[in-house]
């Protein structure tokens, strides 16, 4: 459990944010609801409840639950109503009695749209999916100008929730060590290998203790070439004969808070047959020259640095790489030359901010108006445009992929006659490197909650 | 592998099918959706997909493919569009090659509202989640009087359909057998168990291959007085010091057909403490005659019987239970005290149709212009009230539970008197049972697919 007073410190500076946000929109109070669960078409089934991250990040605890509704107003304590149906189909949410509900004041419902202490003469916004139906017109749902304020706050995290994320780090990284445990297990010399996806993600989803909707986002799991297909979405259960690469990107989460970590791990020459024991010690080296380029882009990071000069550093940093993993014979004249090369092996964004969501909100507004700085022209899927500030978590997550459709474009622009396309050739069954880490920006530099995760966990 | 012919045939009946019941209301043509990938609220991640039941009818094996058409015509191949981006993000469905591909006229398309194939003059029906953003007012969505008529015709299970249920019962089957044996393993006479619902669940994915959306509904995986809870919803983390009772209702699916299957096991007299050696012997004889009871309903399942009646009957042969369990100090004088005691210990339906939906369509539908039979007032969780033929699938499922909140309202009636409170106290902590088997009516009686299933294991 982490230390209620920081719960207590993150609800109160909650309330203060949600306060003058009211204020400077001139309404009287907030209502979030919690999320109603969908059904599938046609069908009485349902899909996996995931709440609104507006309500989790106030009521953490609760983030399973459906049908619950806050009501903030100024200088109140917030009015918390949990939806407890007498019903013998389903479990209901009890009455909380963990020394958190002391700071709501708490009412077990019966229904999902319940009857709120609201006031007259009052305006309400409200954060929810489904609006209430038996909203008045005093209810204005979803207004931009309050969700831009909400959101640019939510850029700067409470120790509270810099907690949350390093524990779901923690837990994200055993998932990591296990799979990595039986995917080197698996690769038996001259013979064939009986491993999947679907086991590997299993075994995942064991040692993280989590429930596949539980994950903050789809895990990919990508062996071999798969590893080459950037949000790669299935889980293969089909046993490779060879198994060359894992590329693991796989969360946790610890109250509603994400972890996004990822990791790529290869099979060593020896294990491999003769004919690709040379591009195994190959692709070892550029795993490895990725993970060296990562943590030098990590250490540049402190409050002031804008993010997208990040991201053309680790455009620069890669060049490096594939001049010293031979993937380039020469060095590309030109920046604009450089650029088309390695957005073509790094088509991705850097990075992107983490919190309750696995891609946090706010990562172009530059202020609580919601004014938005998109990402430059060249580079279309980085999601992160803002000057770093203290507070702010994010990931640091440059990759180097052999990406067929990529590849053969680059093949025929005047810029492919720099690449050593025969290496290139060798290396797509290799799939890909991605290496991601969460990182914190502190007042005077960065602290890596993934690396500090891993190193917890090796000491134990 | 399925044989080919069965989808053949299948895939003629349904152009038939559609055919007629296009004539009959007027359109010319069906456009069915696969149906799009929902995104969770303000996020960019979505919820596991879930295809449209009727373009799984038609197109079972791209039940995982999103944003695919089906366009049927009179006396045409059916127009199959699969949605397959230039993308490096995801991984696009691949042209199909195998034989099935054949029975469809098939374009790869890069639009998931791509243009298609459709001429002036014509009405199209659409049967889709969310319509097309191009539709012309020639479309008409979902429309009520064709979707009666589909659903209806669905009631009658196509040989295809009947192997792909039964498949689904033979992985589903494995999963049983996996949790039963981990149950019982971790029932250590005199010493704590460490089993944990979490544990359960995925030794479960483990056993049937299926990744925890894959599954055609939630599996209940109820511990010990969590059986009590009809649909208990969790999966908890928490070891249970005595392991008791493990209800467990779960399926499989099987190219988008579901197996939904039911088994309670409890531990033996012998493995518990002293104190509760007595009672563990009552509950393993209410489990056995609970079965007894079930088998003995789909003994009378044949086509032209009501499906209430063998509801009604199954109450009946629950008194004889109730009363040789001694959960009944003496039998009740009248039908009416009978239901009332009966209903507080067997408080849902005795079955539902099965298909691709778990509670599959039409279970009230007495004909395909929609007229529907709803359950008796008595009985308002029955799901299924019509007469039954051959072709139709349908679970058999009772149950005997705990229930502390309708248990209460028992003991406050003036039919409480007839109940042995004391047993019943004794028994609340073991939950309840319930027994379910998925049946395919024949032309003389009944095909029982769960319990075939499980003898084909047993002799592997």
């Amino acid at each position: 459990m982490i230390a209620f007073s920081l719960f207590e410190t993150h609800i109160s500076s909650l309330q203060q944010q949600v306060e003058q946000a009211l204020s400077q929109h001139d309404f009287d109070a907030l209502l979030i609801g919690s999320g109603h669960t969908k059904k599938h078409f046609l069908d009485d089934t349902h899909y996996a409840f995931r709440a609104n991250p507006h309500f989790v990040r106030w009521v953490p605890f609760l983030h399973e639950s459906a049908d619950c509704w806050l009501l903030i107003q100024k200088g109140k304590k917030p009015a918390l109503y949990i939806y407890a149906p007498n019903d013998f189909w389903y479990q209901s949410t009890p009455l909380p009695v963990d020394e958190w509900a002391g700071l709501f004041d708490i009412t077990l419902v019966t229904d999902p749209a319940p009857a709120l202490m609201t006031q007259e003469n009052q305006r309400y916004a409200v954060v929810a999916e489904e609006p209430l139906h038996n909203f008045s017109n005093k209810f204005e749902c979803n207004p931009d100008v309050l969700l831009n304020t909400l959101h640019f706050d939510r850029a700067i995290k409470t120790s509270w929730e810099i907690e949350c994320i390093f524990r779901a780090n923690c837990c994200a990284v055993k998932g990591h060590a296990a799979a990595k445990a039986l995917f080197q297990k698996s690769i038996v010399p001259s013979s064939e290998s009986s491993l999947t996806e679907r086991a590997l993600h299993n075994r995942y989803l064991q040692a993280t203790g989590h429930l596949d909707h539980e994950l903050p986002y789809n895990v990919i799991m990508a062996l071999n070439e798969n590893a080459a297909t950037l949000h790669y979405q299935h889980k293969s259960r089909s046993p490779l004969p060879v198994a060359r690469t894992l590329l693991l990107d796989g969360g946790a989460s610890y109250l509603g808070y994400a972890a996004d970590i990822t990791r790529t791990w290869s099979a060593s020459a020896v294990d491999m047959p003769q004919a690709e024991q040379a591009i195994a010690t190959v692709f070892a080296a550029i795993v490895k020259a990725v993970e060296r380029l990562q943590l030098s882009v990590i250490e540049q990071i402190k409050p002031g640095l804008d993010y997208i000069e990040l991201h053309r550093l680790a455009h620069q940093y890669l060049v490096d790489v594939l001049l010293s993993t031979k993937l380039l014979a020469q060095c590309p004249p030109t920046d604009e030359v450089q650029e088309v090369i390695t957005r073509t092996f790094f088509p991705h964004g850097l990075g992107h901010f983490l919190g309750i969501q696995t891609h946090d909100v706010a990562g172009f507004q530059q202020d609580s108006q919601g004014t938005v700085k998109a990402p430059p022209a060249s580079h279309p899927f980085l999601r992160l445009t803002r000057v770093l500030e203290e507070g702010m978590v994010l990931t640091v997550e440059p990759g180097l992929y052999f990406i067929p459709s990529l590849l053969e474009k680059l093949r025929a622009d005047a810029a492919g006659s720099f690449v050593n396309w025969d290496l290139v050739d060798q290396l797509k069954p290799w799939g890909g490197v991605r290496i991601e880490d969460n990182i914190l920006v502190t007042a005077t530099g960065a602290r890596n909650l993934t690396r500090e995760a891993f190193a917890l966990l090796d000491a134990n």
